[in-house]
């Protein structure tokens, strides 16, 4: 058995003593090479997309990060029915189409029923396996029986088992069998589906409280928008629903990720922003992508320098998601202040290591932290067609920039008229850019959750590169954000640890506390109602 | 020249001199005849619809009230631009679609402009032709000049020219063609209009107040709680936003219909009463229906007694709606009072007049005012594709009963298999009859309205049979009820006439004065917000 591709040691043999050098004049050019290689918007001809993708849209989740069943497994103190609800394709038009089964998890075991009004904590499902989010988002399975609540975890269309037209094949196939992908459906769905189960089970006065976190945090917040009779509050963690059009700077997520970096370590964050010419002049060098992998112990040759810094870019952009102060394996199995850890790695190097060297050393935490793989794939599909994709090449288009000065990633300015060329060539749909701003608010979204929101909880950690776009300010005196400095990606939806820092465990106590004045106030409406 | 048929004489000489007979035995077993053959639901053969389409919906609009050109070629003290906006035809989903023109009439003469923060006021277009609209909405002109306000009248998308795929004839082709027909794609396709329009008249900042009768108060209300960040306030005329499921009792409509009437004349409210077992009994004998071709004066020949109750039916509505203090010709030329006037013919027709003859000169007086008709047609196209019956077939669907005592109408309990069997033959479509209740809400709207609405005024005539359905009580300070007893269908949103009575006077002094406080608090509001 050979050894594994750069364990979780911190002595690898694998760095090299290669002194430094001054680089300044050739990396400036460099820096220009690699701007118009790795970031330039591509022609529509041969790599259309990939070294796109990740600037498109860093994605809230990984797709090397998929339920693992033994995760699954192991977690399985969160006991839940799998049922399934058969929706509307479309809701808003009446086109014969088949409805789909959307999956629901169910657990009724602390519920209180439905004549002592007993809630429903509704979890608003994302672009993922809902199971893997139901095992996620610890926290709703912890207070649940404190509320005598009743826990459901809806799927979100077209993720998991969720799927219109029978299978995934079917439903990915094209533009037309994907074009039900959208947000206002999956609330749709939702709201259907809370009112039916409702109806069934006579518990229409029963309260209803929704959760989401990331992309589920949007919808939650949406929902308590655009359906307010459906629910009477919203826990929306990490929910960066001013990511869209100019409403924040583009350039906040990626400076985000780089001050999560700098804050560890200003060489680890220099060598990093040093490493994409690195990478680029290697990769022009005769037999250089060759080097590279054997550098990086990919386990396929490099067809192109985009690959590895795309593969490498969306490492950064994760580790600052999961940058979590206990051990974690939401995306990866990873150590506590993972960070800290790709820090120590890339600074702990032997002097005379190179930079892509270092580099290597740091990423291993990321992608193997276990140890235990011998070699990496990169995105083994870039082109396949895949659920958030086409979500960010329809709806969810967030413009992101990687400004010069504060970002560790290569200089780059959000191109639409490119994004639109690439959508156009990968999904064969043009994006609407301004869409999500009209149905939901946009600028002026404040003004909209002052006057016509309440009940939503906004939490963020500050080291979320999503906080960016979230909303970090009290709006009124029911609609509150919740702002850790420590925190990462809805950390708060987590499941409890014994390592929970106290500004964690406080932040818990304030969700709980809120989420029992809205049921408190609402059954007291109730009562005044039915007295009257 | 031929004499008209039943012109507007109060001395008709073709009431006939015939003693009136007893005839409570045989009007029972008549009763449950004419129950059994008008009002049962029909097999899904011969007829289908044409004896349910009444009860499936009495119709905002009279089929037989389409703008006649005159009319607005009188009215030409409106001025505006006819303009086009190319809409998604679904904005919910990314099917590659056309796009269609959506019609706009606009008007800027008196507005303010950006600058100053000059407000629009924006009609939301229901199912008809919007130069109809803007003619019958003389309200909304009349007042924009006070407040310096750029008019806007959107038209419906599949009414009038707002016509998707080309032409009506391509637009109204199948379920398929019609399946956009939807209120939500319509509320978006406002939302996205205003958007745009403000964007590129560099508006952003201007108030959007929105203006709707009937259908289309229901609109401008859901717009309210649907779309917040796109309008401050609305004016929801005759909105009959809780006409769904069992949210008011289903014989709110007729008994009001039929109230109209009976506070006119107890005998006329009786007679007309009478008049379906009179018309069962006689269409039942040999040559009945030729003989109700001659007493009713039709075109052709009668082939159903049911095509003719319809067509009674529809007009008693009809006048319940425009029962207006003063002449007016919204959906016909009429008198002022109209339902007096009718009962007036009804109840002064000699002695020994028959039922049938009393009916026919009281019914005149709706379809004959000018008495320029030599003959009546009757719904000559029972069967054709319209837009409010797929309307009523697919979200609409308002459950409409007639009782036994309050109606004057023979009585009818309504079916929802045999509602949605009479779709599935119409259109080959399945309604949703709890989608409009999930998506804007439903029983609970109070506590939506209470809680997440501001500024809208619900306005209402009693004698108009749509106020059973709409709000008629304060919500809260901003959500208020305007309740007329003299009032018909969306009086205050009329031209203001000479005639006008004091208390529809006040009523739009009271509607001004809401608005004006709406655009002062929003204007205070954002002056705030800059000075901060």
């Amino acid at each position: 058995m050979s050894s594994p591709a750069a364990p979780a040691s911190h002595n690898s043999q694998q760095c090299l003593k290669m002194a430094a050098r001054s680089l300044l004049f050739p990396i400036i050019i460099i820096i220009i090479t690699s701007t118009t290689i790795i970031f330039t918007p591509p022609t529509l001809a041969s790599q259309p997309l990939n070294h796109l993708s990740s600037k498109r849209a860093p994605r809230f989740l990984s797709k090397h990060s998929y339920p693992i069943k033994t995760q699954l497994e192991e977690q399985q103190q969160y006991r839940y029915e799998s049922k399934y609800f058969y929706q509307q394709l479309d809701h808003f038009s009446f086109l014969n189409l088949p409805k789909f089964p959307q999956r629901y998890l169910i657990n009724t075991d602390h519920w209180a029923g439905p004549e002592r009004r007993g809630p429903i904590f509704l979890y608003c499902g994302n672009e993922g396996d809902i199971e893997w989010f139901a095992v996620n988002t610890g926290f709703v399975w912890e207070i649940a029986p404190l509320f005598g609540a009743m826990v459901l975890f809806p799927e979100h269309r077209y993720y998991g088992e969720s799927l219109p037209y029978g299978s995934r094949e079917e439903a990915y196939k094209n533009a037309s069998t994907l074009s039900y992908l959208t947000a206002e459906q999956a609330l749709a769905d939702f709201a259907v589906l809370i009112t039916d189960l409702k109806r069934n089970l006579s518990a229409q006065a029963c309260p209803v409280v929704l959760f989401g976190g990331s992309y589920g945090g949007m919808l939650a917040a949406w929902m308590r928008l655009k359906y307010p009779h459906v629910a009477i509050g919203a826990l929306a963690s990490s929910a960066p629903i001013l990511q869209f059009e100019d409403i924040v700077p583009p350039e906040t997520f990626y400076n985000i990720v780089s001050n999560d970096f700098k804050r560890e370590s200003t060489s680890c964050f220099n060598t990093i922003k040093e490493s994409w010419d690195a990478l680029v002049s290697e990769g022009l060098k005769k037999n250089g992508l060759v080097q590279l992998t054997k550098t990086f112990h990919l386990c396929r040759e490099l067809k192109s320098t985009e690959d590895l810094a795309n593969w490498l870019d969306s490492a950064y952009s994760y580790l600052a998601m999961v940058d979590y102060p206990y051990p974690s394996s939401f995306m990866m199995p990873l150590p506590g202040c993972p960070i800290r850890e790709v820090c120590k790695r890339i600074d702990g190097c032997p002097d005379g290591t190179s930079i892509l060297e270092r580099i290597f050393e740091g990423i291993s935490i990321y992608y193997n932290y276990t140890g235990e793989l011998h070699c990496f794939e990169l995105d083994d599909d870039p082109h396949g067609l895949d659920g958030w994709n086409w979500q960010a090449c329809t709806e969810m288009v967030m413009p992101m920039s990687s400004s010069h000065n504060a970002s560790m990633f290569p200089t780059y300015d959000f191109n639409y008229s490119s994004y639109q060329e690439g959508c156009w060539e990968e999904f064969g749909v043009i994006p609407r850019p301004r869409w999500i701003t009209t149905e939901f608010g946009g600028q002026d979204i404040k003004t909209a959750l002052e006057t016509f929101g309440s009940n939503i909880i906004f939490s963020n950690g500050l080291l979320d590169p999503w906080s960016g776009g979230s909303v970090l300010q009290n709006i009124s005196e029911t609609v509150v954000a919740l702002v850790t400095e420590q925190g990462a990606h809805h950390i708060d939806l987590r499941p409890s640890t014994p390592e929970d820092p106290d500004w964690l465990v406080e932040q818990r106590e304030t969700e709980v506390k809120l989420i029992k004045g809205w049921i408190d106030g609402y059954l007291k409406e109730k009562k005044t109602a039915f007295s009257m």
